[in-house]
């Protein structure tokens, strides 16, 4: 798929239709607000293969699971991504021939995701076999402002007179992709047409989650709207309006779709419906053309803070673009309750709406591209949920307050079941801590720590404490059966990772208790009571786990050791596997891929990346050239911390190898597997890739850090972040790096390791 | 459930109904005939809880197979045993009422299976609401001798005049209790009424298995058979006869059922019926009496060679021949296609008909017990299935010709999928090569090496030879990624039961490969021709991995260790645990229970138990006394290795104590399952425990070694075995071992050591 949509700094184009990489586009073309959103489905009918997916943040479904056989302590359920009642629908007849683009002959079609305004067009021009040509132009978009409106300009002339035939639809009657059995999981509830307006309420079958659908129906010709009557039809779930006038040839008529879709994640089951039906009648009082101006308006204003220039190389300025465009749109920070699901708004696959992708990946996006207020978040997301991640634990027999987060959650509890994930890759309490220490390091809001912060950091270090176990053959503590960030070992022993970062927690977990005991002795007092916290004896615990916590370490190639035994295996770089065998998630059993040495994610280096202070440069240099001929990066996930430690240790040409694996997966479909959706989370991985790899940046106490240099196959890059709230932006080129202050305050930052400063609305170059 | 059922040498009696324990009962009087069974099922009308289930052997049903995530090599079904036309059933009313235990007043009930001459009878009392009581007794086997046979005889009469409504049907429209979605698996062939004949053919949904049952039903009044109208109805897969007559007060009324059963797996589908019909004339020309009397002479057969008498313990001696009767009625060794469900015909759970406890656990029992052409059917039973057991191999990525046999199977193909069970529990492998050894340490058959023997071996060997690795680090052959016997760990290296078997299957295979070449030049031309075997370079491979697979053993403790890193656990003893935490595996999460050191069946045990002779007395004992208080025994197959190793190393207490765990645990249901069916394969482990344990009995080349004593808490016992064919009897009392040759051939044997040996028709005393 290498080169099917075409470069362009801001649009993502497709020329020509292929209908066998329509779902890949539709997942390409997503739109979203990050509270809604939807693949790019072409409006008019269309019989061919296709992924019709429209999406609600928090509207979930918890499906039966099923296994094989059952183990203590699985979930009930799978949270399932729901498709929900599909809006942008028009079924269009020209003298009584349907319009179908898996049907019609298709003179001329481009689909292009605007990224720059948050709009997706649409141009084609098709021939019926009645021998009319019919022009489309189409602009759909997910309002940024207003967060429960879309909208939909639909514009259609002929080339010979003719009857028109139009069916504004709004449909509820959608099938999940990966519903057992097609079960379907919504109710009736309420259908109408009222005058233009079509109207379906519907209701999940379990957690009654409501969502209204309504939309406003306005037909233009030549820009005047024209007072049409319609027949009105409804069935179960499912609402239709059908218009049928004469048209001249080459006259242009526009359809507009105004859309409200509310549900009962915002409002109570009773208001849905009216709140949905107010709000549509406020919004078609404007026109679509006024809402995606104020739309584009705040979608100018993210790109402000988020953007990355790349000069010289038009397709990686395309894809950090698309990368950074679907984060945007996946999350806003609106809601507490709304997380980064892998695959955004853009499919169903993995079901579930948070993974440790979250606080590993995407939190530090965030946090350098936007208000604290929004990282902040996704740390509250997970204190609201703290309670369940305390039953969680005691489900696996913990206790005294221990917590463990889920793998995968859209409510707070579990709904993932392979024993080996859901019992064992526990590495994600981990990143949960690490992100409360990242978000303190770019804020500085150690109070954070007081409103919740603290409680969640103590339920994971408990955890840690009780999950370890004391050898007394080996007089040390050990962390059995383990799967690390490398899901291609499970069950392991003394997991390198793991085990380093559970001490880190308990550590860190220490030192926040001193502070906050005497930062905030009243607050203190409180967390005390509530959690039974039995401050000296447990941090003496954790002390004595530290000085006696095994790490594996191997002295004759001086790295960690990524789980007991893993030296023992045949130690045969990737590189050296035939070609047919790759991936070998595709190609090896499962054992096979086991008992291999090939690591699916980085896993020591993840360590070393969360970590760096701790290790010295030989030590990455060390680590890195051990593990990194044995990565086979097959999650997404992977190939971005190899970038940023390739860029570290001076490695440039690898560090480029593993940032184009990952600034393009989607775009070129690496993984051959984007008409599932996108892969939302790793997407941050990709700027991530150029900000810390290629820039070098790195927030210590709220101070700003770089060792940039300019990848030799581009010109320069510019990237913009907030600090402390404040923009600043940073252009890097093979000759100088400039760093430029648009704040009103003085920044001190470090380049290379020097200390520099930079006055206010003003610039430096190094 | 502790003495539920009343004690008896050669019954099991249950007095009075209890309708919480049908399912149980139901279980315990199943009946069989190693072709087909049927559970305990009342054939009245029953309202409440019962879990009817009729089943076929070799007729199953591909059901589809969901797991959370799919992994490459999983098994694209699951093999279910499948419940089959219900032809036992009477509806009955009196004066219009409906005869069902579950509304009636019982006033008297007593169901006993009589295991000496394998027939199911039961009488009860009943009284109606209109005041009429009901005296019924009946009668129920499977004939060992006509084995498409079953017969009913079912005796009735009434305290009052009455009018008697019986309606004979038989029922294809069954639904297997671990269905999902209660799917059914049948469909309709045919169903009619002929004559006094109910017929039912179904065929499954996939695999077209076609199964007729054909009744004929006869009705006499005090032994003279009545000439009765009636009135025929058929459904789909269903047939009845209804009939209504007036009786007399007191007046015995006999129902007699002849049952055919005819199935495609021994006749092709459209010969099925007419099968069926032709044998029932046949059958039903004879009387109920004649039938039973045959079936019954068989069974006092095999109880001649089967039987363990145990004098001055009757609930000991109930319990054992308890277990001998369902071994003896789930696998007679008529058909090599055939094989030990994990359920035999008593339920449905687990699926599949085969298992490694075939050839661990029950091939034993039959190599001692019967004719030495019966256990050889289970071994042909896996040469059979040679083929897919290399395809198996072949789908997991090894290739020249090894083979992986699979964990569960119905027709060699795997259909079982945890991954670390299906692609990890390969230990199975090696219990198959270990049976061929162990039959021709029975029976010198040698010769069976030359007719497939030696091709399984092979195939065995090679996947062996693959599935080690060498480990350049440590200058040594391992095994990484392995389940043991012991399935409480998971994925763990160096497995010391699974290495060591792997070991012995490549030295065993090669020195049948000498002997076969040698003995067998031209049967051992064409195997090298079909097997493409590189004698010497691949025995050499073996030779090389003898001598350096890593085996783990520890200094310190002086035992095998179990796998890499069990020492490394926290080592509390079992007793140490509440009781509330009892079984783990109802009460730990299974992540706890991997970490924990406990133990669910022997593991480096049952290497000590397989390979006995290569190991010294105390080395058995220093492992028994390491292991056995870590061990839980949560697989029923457990406590018989326990048991016969306690015995060798002389703790009678330990050996009788595990001994009671198995012997008893349907019985006494100390399972709380018993009600999904019998733990058949397990019963071996019974009377292993006995004879092997208690006895001291083995078998090497053929020759009789006893090491007998009477465990304190029983007089004496005797059992009766075949060796070479030709029968002996043991008996052991607290004074005297009695030797007793039933055959015409001298018979040279050991005791304690010392040779002996005993004319042909005496016995001696020692």
């Amino acid at each position: 798929m290498i080169n099917y949509f075409k470069a362009d700094p801001w649009k993502i184009i497709e020329e020509g239709f292929n209908p066998q990489y329509n779902e890949i586009a539709e997942s390409i073309f997503s739109i979203g607000n990050g509270m809604m959103g939807q693949r790019g489905n072409i409006e008019e009918t269309y019989s061919g293969h296709s992924l019709q997916g429209t999406y609600h943040g928090g509207v979930y479904y918890p499906d039966k699971t099923r296994v094989g056989w059952w183990k203590n302590g699985y979930p009930e359920y799978f949270a399932k991504v729901l498709n929900s009642t599909y809006w942008s629908g028009l079924e269009i007849r020209i003298n009584g021939e349907l319009l179908d683009l898996n049907t019609c002959k298709i003179v001329q079609f481009q689909r292009e995701l605007d990224m720059q305004h948050g709009v997706l067009n649409r141009k084609c021009v098709v021939a019926l076999t009645n021998g009319i040509e019919v022009s489309i132009e189409s602009s759909r978009f997910y309002s940024l402002i207003n967060k429960e409106y879309a909208g939909l300009r639909y514009q259609l002339s002929t080339n010979k007179n003719c009857q028109l035939d139009i069916t504004n639809y709004v449909d509820g009657n959608v099938v999940n992709k990966d519903s057992n059995y097609d079960e379907t999981f919504w109710n009736e509830i309420n259908q109408e047409v009222r005058n233009h307006q079509t109207i379906v309420t519907v209701e999940t079958k379990k957690l009654n989650w409501r969502v209204c659908t309504a939309v406003q129906f306005d037909i233009f010709n030549q820009e005047i709207k024209q007072q049409l009557t319609h027949t009105p039809t409804t069935q179960s779930k499912y609402a239709a309006a059908h218009y049928s006038f004469p048209v001249t040839a080459g006259e242009p008529w526009q359809l507009v779709k105004h859309c409200v879709m509310a549900t009962s994640f915002h409002h109570s089951p009773e208001a849905v419906e009216i709140h949905a039906i107010k709000t549509l009648e406020k919004m078609s009082a404007s026109t679509f053309q006024a809402h995606l101006q104020m739309s584009a308006a705040a979608w100018a204003k993210k790109w402000e803070t988020t953007d990355v220039e790349i000069h010289g190389d038009i397709k990686a300025q395309q894809a950090v673009r698309f990368n950074i465009y679907h984060l945007n749109q996946t999350y806003c920070g609106d809601d507490a309750r709304l997380n980064i699901g892998p695959k955004g708004y853009t499919g169903e696959k993995y079901g579930g709406s948070t993974y440790w992708d979250t606080e590993a990946y995407c939190l530090p996006f965030y946090l350098v591209t936007s208000h604290s207020s929004i990282a902040k978040q996704l740390l509250v997301y997970r204190y609201k949920q703290l309670d369940k991640a305390i039953e969680n634990a005691q489900k696996l027999g913990f206790n005294n307050g221990a917590a463990l987060y889920p793998m995968v959650t859209m409510n707070g509890e579990e709904c993932h079941n392979e024993w080996e994930i859901t019992f064992e890759e526990i590495h994600r309490n981990g990143a949960i801590a690490y992100a409360i220490w990242n978000y303190i390091q770019h804020t500085g809001d150690k109070k954070y720590l007081s409103e919740g912060g603290f409680e969640v950091l103590l339920g994971i270090a408990r955890f840690w404490a009780q999950r370890v176990h004391w050898s007394e053959y080996r007089k040390r503590y050990e962390m059995h059966g383990v799967t690390g960030p490398n899901e291609y070992e499970n069950n392991v022993n003394n997991n390198w990772y793991t085990s380093y970062i559970a001490n880190w927690c308990m550590q860190f977990t220490a030192e926040c208790a001193e502070w906050l005991s005497q930062e905030y002795p009243n607050e203190w007092k409180s967390i005390l009571q509530k959690t039974n916290f039995h401050k000296t004896e447990e941090i003496q615990h954790w002390n004595h786990i530290h000085e006696h916590l095994y790490l594996p370490y191997n002295e004759d190639y001086q790295v960690f050791v990524q789980h007991d035994g893993f030296l023992e295996k045949q130690l045969i770089p990737a590189h050296e596997l035939p070609a047919s065998d790759r991936p070998l998630n595709q190609k090896w059993s499962w054992d096979r891929i086991l008992r291999s040495v090939y690591i699916k994610q980085a896993d020591v280096l993840q360590g070393l990346y969360f970590f760096e202070d701790q290790f010295d440069m030989e030590c990455h240099k060390r680590n890195f050239q051990f593990y990194e001929p044995f990565t086979v990066h097959e999650s997404s996930l992977s190939p971005c911390v190899h970038s940023i430690l390739a860029a570290k240790i001076g490695e440039p040409n690898k560090a480029y190898e593993m940032y184009l694996r990952t600034a393009r997966l989607d775009l070129d479909n690496y993984n051959n597997d984007t008409e599932d959706g996108l892969h939302i989370t790793s997407m941050a991985g990709s700027y991530l890739s150029i900000v810390q790899g290629f820039g070098g940046l790195r927030i210590r106490n709220q101070q700003l850090q770089l060792n940039p240099y300019c990848p030799p196959q581009w010109e320069s890059y510019k990237f913009q972040i907030l600090l402390n709230n404040q923009p600043v932006a940073i252009f890097v080129s093979k000759q100088k790096t400039e760093i430029a202050n648009l704040s009103s305050k003085e920044i001190q930052f470090t380049v290379n390791g020097k200390s520099k400063n930079v006055e206010a609305n003003s610039s430096v170059i190094v």
